[in-house]
């Protein structure tokens, strides 16, 4: 018999009978959530997310004043909500999250020391968890799991929402689960490849050679006794707009689609080009827009999120197909993509991020992976998640999955960015990065709205003047070239020249800006 | 007909009857061997190399004073033997080498600047090579392969040496190909599973679930037009000894093993662990003597090359099964080996370097991955390539292939290295390492005679303080722990407190040492 506080809406969605008799309201489920508890939640760039259970316990510590004394141990696949990560941030409920997070109050509780945050590969973070890696003291394993989806079917498995990410294996690790069922949303059936992630010595290969090709299922098991609530969700992902191209943006894309011309025609790719992974962000986009109005046809993806401008190179016939682990659109891309449902969904699969990260897959097909990171360094080291070294942004996220196995590693960004005095205060190619994420042995091109530097085979000495003469700021050429000179004329005398550097002042730039407002302020060496 | 010239040793060699037409002198070979060739070796850590065709050009150059004019772009697997790339470099012979090397006249020649040499991920190296990456200017491919074999067999493929490693791309990517049979040795035949390397969008799964698995064949097809010489080799692959454990060593093993019972204890490994990956050293050799000694039966390795350790892994019955690119034994283990061929050639496979590195297998099959580093830094970022940030000693090697795919990845060093006037003059735990290859996302676990840091789930700040307590020498503790300490006072007071560093002190140990001779005369901050 169903609870009698299921609303017609979740009645129609929770199709076994078992399960709708644990519809509850989330109030019912407090006592799972004592302070210390070891929680994962689904939600992947800011969609597919729970909604009900973590306002309600947001609710709970602010009317209690309980803040700093309910706090947990959060696992979210990647990004979740603003509206709900980040205001448990801001009631101080979180003691430790991994691996990627997103949010003003989040970052300031992890770099002001009050949240233990460690990023972490977006395709090992499912594995890790499962190894019980993360939750040792407690061998292994999580408390409790609290994953949105849209149907609940007959036989108790579910569809996930907008984002699979690490869901499958966040359902796996923990002792009980909760379903949020969003009634807001249609129903997303048919557009998951669920997998369970099997450990070693019993993994088998990804029988993936296409980005097409299925593999899972559509729906997620869940054992019925591990599911200890239901209840409805009524609000949609709170995503913001699109993010547009400006005009840096769309000269880094030229770049691009130029040098993919190049590589087609000098027989290296295939003119249909090979799966495209692309980021998030105004490059991201305009890279996209670049390749609506490029000559390529038959493109496909194969990348994290799918994102708005995904939708116009579907619409323009140009792309065969998508794959990633979430679809995350604004607000006005979500109801395009729900109108038309039936024009997307057969085009679009959204599988595990363990899949659709995953190193096998990502060099098997080849990809072209495209990130944009916090700096560049003259030797093609980049750096993707700490500023000065020292103050995390939102993670590592998958930018070393895909760079470190794709067959083109690309970085893009501008060559410079503003300080707090000087429009060109910050450059983004500096002597050396002040943390390193993707190593110089993977990256093979470097662009910014100056030009592009193919790096690939080159010598450190030959990457650093390619890197400087195409890909810095006319303003910090002559900067950049003074240190590289000054570096390989005492590196070489001293018998150490094969990657010089003024060990000592390599991060004299950074000086620049933290003493006096902008890099261009150097003291040349 | 055969050649006049073909030994009565290498007719029995050569099965094949219009190859055995193809045998030559070196000297008959050398036009073409013009200036600026793209030359492609076999050889993997010292052996299976060829000796005789770049010892004829060596003698050449050197004879006719040729040395600065005689100048390639020379790609080996990974390491050649001494007396042949070392001699090159000696006699100026390269201009450009890639992806890894070992003798001090290469060394040295890379550090003056006259070789351009660069390091790549040994899985990544074949396929970059068959993209066409790293010879661009000549629209891809490689002029001339020379290829060392034991056998040709009738249908004119070769049975390979002691080493895969790069050759059978390096055979797909020549455009001539020239074979080095080598009687003095016996034939590997069924030592080998060679496969052929797919390039995308036609790449398939490598179909390993076990370290035993073939999926090749035993011998490498050549077609027979790229052949265009067959010469007699006629001396062994020239190792050296191996290297002892030592008491340092010897105490880093032994808290790993305890590391390994321990994660038996606690569920997270099997009774026989899982297949073992183990670099070169006497630390390396120190916990394969470990293992040895401990309980653990039915071990597997998946590895790069297989040394004289595991020869007593075998002879004690603790491995059942050992597969790497390369076995690179010393004169007396090569003795032994080949004397118990029918004992040992069952339980051994030596696949391409881009299967034995491929992240795909490693990940699959729950590596258990172990290399020494240059140095480590308190957040567990690794620099295996670069001293000083700057001096190039060997490469990369696999080491990050291994590192960021394993299911445990695990680096190992002694806590301290004596400088010149100080025995514990070099602290290998450093506050930020001078160049970054294994980044914090990748390490789990740090090893030091001092004791291990288990890393796993850990934040920056948690690790640091983990890894100065059980890993620096006592002598550095109180010097590391100022550091961080004052680190992380500055930088949680100005909110960028997620990884504390002084940034623009970061390197102040290594000044302490430039300027001072040791470390532990850095001025405290």
């Amino acid at each position: 018999m169903a609870s009698p506080i299921a609303s017609a809406a979740l009645k129609a969605r929770v199709r076994s009978p078992s399960l709708l008799k644990k519809v509850c309201k989330p109030e019912d489920l407090l006592h799972h959530f004592p302070h210390g508890a070891y929680i994962g939640w689904s939600g992947f760039t800011g969609v597919g997310y729970p909604k009900k259970v973590p306002t309600f316990l947001a609710d709970h510590v602010e009317q209690n004043n309980l803040q700093g004394k309910l706090k947990y141990n959060l696992f979210v696949s990647a990004s979740s909500g603003v509206e709900t990560e980040n205001r448990w941030a801001e009631l101080d409920m979180i003691q430790r999250r991994s691996p990627h997070q997103v949010g003003k109050a989040i970052s300031k509780g992890i770099n002001e020391g009050r949240i233990d945050f460690f990023d972490k590969h977006l395709s090992m973070f499912p594995l890790d968890l499962l190894y019980g890696y993360y939750s040792k003291e407690r061998g292994g394993g999580l408390d409790v799991a609290v994953i949105e989806a849209t149907d609940v079917k007959e036989d108790g498995s579910i569809i996930l929402g907008a984002s699979v990410g690490a869901s499958p294996e966040i359902v796996q690790a923990a002792d009980k689960v909760i379903i949020e069922v969003n009634t807001s949303l249609p129903s997303f059936e048919g557009l998951h490849d669920i997998t369970i992630t099997e450990l070693p010595p019993h993994r088998k290969p990804y029988q993936i050679t296409g980005v097409q090709d299925r593999i899972g299922s559509t729906s997620l098991p869940i054992p019925p006794e591990k599911i200890i609530g239901i209840v409805e969700a009524d609000y949609r992902d709170m995503t913001g707009p699109n993010t547009d191209a400006d005009e840096t943006s769309v000269r880094i894309a030229n770049h691009l689609i130029e040098f993919f011309e190049h590589e087609v025609k000098h027989g290296r790719l295939p003119e249909n080009l090979l799966p495209l992974q692309s980021g998030i962000g105004n490059v991201a986009n305009a890279i996209i827009g670049g390749l609506d109005k490029s000559n390529f046809k038959h493109l496909t993806v194969w990348t994290e999120v799918i994102q708005d401008t995904f939708l116009d190179l579907f619409d323009s016939g140009k792309l065969d197909f998508a794959t990633a682990t979430s679809v995350r659109f604004s607000p006005d891309g979500f109801k395009r993509f729900y109108d038309n449902w039936d024009k997307y969904h057969s085009k679009i699969l959204l599988r595990n991020q363990e899949v659709s990260n995953s190193p096998e897959v990502i060099r098997r097909l080849g990809i072209i992976g495209m990130n944009t990171p916090v700096e560049v360094d003259i030797y093609a080291h980049a750096n993707s998640t700490c500023v000065n070294g020292s103050r995390m942004l939102n993670g590592l996220g998958g930018s070393a999955d895909f760079l470190r196995s794709s067959k083109y590693s690309i970085m893009h960004t501008p060559s410079t960015r503003p300080s707090k005095t000087d429009p060109h205060g910050v450059s983004c190619i500096v002597p050396m990065c002040t943390h390193v994420d993707q190593t110089e042995h993977d990256l093979d091109v470097i662009v910014t709205e100056n030009g592009l530097a193919d790096v690939r085979g080159l010598a450190p000495r030959q990457r650093a003047r390619e890197i400087i003469k195409k890909c810095a700021h006319p303003l910090y050429q002559p900067i950049l070239t003074h240190y590289y000179e000054k570096a390989e004329s005492e590196c070489l005398r001293k018998g150490m020249g094969h990657e010089p550097h003024l060990l000592f002042n390599s991060f004299d730039l950074h000086k620049a800006l933290q003493e006096q407002g902008s890099m261009l302020k150097v003291n040349k060496w």
